[in-house]
């Protein structure tokens, strides 16, 4: 590093700064120190490792920082939370210099703007290769939140947005295109810059989702989680599935990091109400996808021929 | 790895059974739900990195995880504050398998029983190298966590326990003596096993603390931290500094990760009151090691010779 952790934490914190009233002690103490709310606390960390999620020759650090927040938020909005705090245990390997690092804290303050959260503490280290792991701390309503165990059969399966962008866009990294068209740079871009799907969790909660769960490992696999999780099986129509533009429908099904919403609905009705009110105040797509049965995991083709779904997906520990 | 990342997590969960009534969504979904306490909030992030903190062949997974859990509480215990709930973002390593993972969860756990915390959350990846973030959350009576930037002109600058241990032990580790005294040993396990001073802190916070820090990456350093935050210089008498049995007093000076609290009081009064509570109490002493002043660092020999003070310690970008 061309500069000491301590100069680097000043001008750290100067990216970071300004915090609301409810920060009482932000970066730069032993621990930072927030007024509680009057919900329930939503607790939830996740990294991306560098050679695993992304490499340095293909993401900006701009876009790593931004990427970090998004990933963590979309964990609080998968539990129908509002994202309140975020921190950062920063590993930094010597391919980066403290411009890169400043970048980085920039896309995350970016991140933390759009979801209004602050960026209250973190912690710096060093390795062979650069973590970014993101603690996200949000509140609910209390007992509000929403879990993967309230699915029960006859509950409706539905997502919102389209699937497979981010999986389209790993692919279109892999083997760029020489003029990738609009969609193709659509996914590059919804693979750069995720979205979290924040507000309309809040909205599907109160149009009564079961359970929730956000789609980053994979639809397929992701379902499976939810199912297990609520002692229930799905019946998955495939040709349902809304696929992004770019993708395929084995990346839809199988693609992790698109972080949409993956709920279960008490009936019909709720999905007409909650798929009207989300187009209207996010412009975002409500699809039903199949339906919540007594147990096991069963695809449906176009043709009505039905076979055991087998959850393809991002498992951290598969041999590459 | 030998195992699925579900498969992971389903035995994870096994070594983590159990929670208080207080968590109503532990470990297992897309994040934690606690029940909000009447205090404060305290949140802080650290991490330990392979080959910058630990290494395989030298740390046993079970101490690995037990010091990851300690070292983030000393940060909470460094507010006055207590640990309530931790989370775990871990990177891990093809070097490593399953069994490894239960026993730095099993010692994850062991220093959450005793510091009285909660694992609720988690995430895992993969990565070159192994890498532990740990993130504690804690209470602290509203307004009161104590932070760094409170020291005043006349303050007394003491230290809890001795220092050196932790520097004595990563010497001992690199250069094994053939036959290590109980000194020796108990510096070792100093290193392995840290101690957070969680109660000690509370104590002192009740004398009165202007400000407290947990010494993690060296004595004169994270003095130089204290008094650059309080606007404050300090004169340290080098003599008084407790050093460790088995540690010269340039480890004392200088090494990092003993966990002890500096703290500043707000006269001689409060620093016996402490130092008989905290010996009744904990068994642990409270030293006097100097005084804080208008500006500048002053080291004060024993022939009360005063040459500036040169903070030395970790920093984690300096290069190798």
């Amino acid at each position: 590093m061309d500069i000491s952790e301590d100069a680097l934490l000043v001008a750290i914190r100067k990216v970071l700064s300004g915090a609301g009233p409810e920060v009482r002690v932000g970066v730069g103490d032993d621990a930072a120190v927030v007024a509680p709310g009057t919900g329930d606390l939503v607790l939830t960390t996740d990294a991306l490792v560098e050679g695993s999620h992304f490499t340095l020759a293909t993401s900006t650090a701009r876009d790593l920082g931004y990427k970090a927040i998004v990933v963590a938020v979309s964990d609080v909005a998968a539990m129908a939370a509002s994202p309140r705090y975020a921190l950062c245990a920063l590993t930094l390997s010597g391919s980066v210099d403290a411009a890169w690092v400043m970048e980085l804290f920039g896309g995350m303050r970016e991140a933390c703007d759009e979801y209004a959260l602050w960026l209250v503490g973190g912690n710096l280290a060093r390795g062979s290769e650069v973590t970014v792991a993101i603690t996200a701390v949000g509140e609910a309503a209390p007992g509000r939140a929403r879990t993967r165990d309230g699915a029960r059969p006859g509950d409706v399966l539905v997502v919102t947005g389209a699937l497979g962008a981010a999986a389209a866009g790993l692919r279109l990294a892999t083997v760029p295109p020489r003029a990738p068209n609009a969609d193709e740079r659509a996914a590059s871009a919804r693979l750069a810059r995720p979205v979290a799907r924040v507000g309309e969790a809040g909205v599907l909660a109160r149009h009564g989702a079961t359970a929730m769960i956000d789609i980053s490992d994979g639809l397929t696999l992701d379902l499976s989680r939810l199912c297990a999780a609520s002692g229930v099986g799905a019946r998955l129509e495939l040709e349902a599935v809304p696929v992004a533009p770019a993708a395929t429908q084995a990346e839809a099904l199988g693609g992790g990091e698109d972080y949409e919403l993956l709920v279960t609905l008490p009936g019909d009705a709720a999905v007409t109400g909650a798929a009207d009110e989300l187009r209207e105040a996010f412009g975002v797509s409500l699809t039903r996808i199949g339906v919540i049965i007594e147990e096991g995991l069963v695809a449906v083709s176009s043709d009505d021929d039905e076979s055991p779904l087998e959850p393809t997906g991002w498992d951290h520990f598969r041999d590459a």
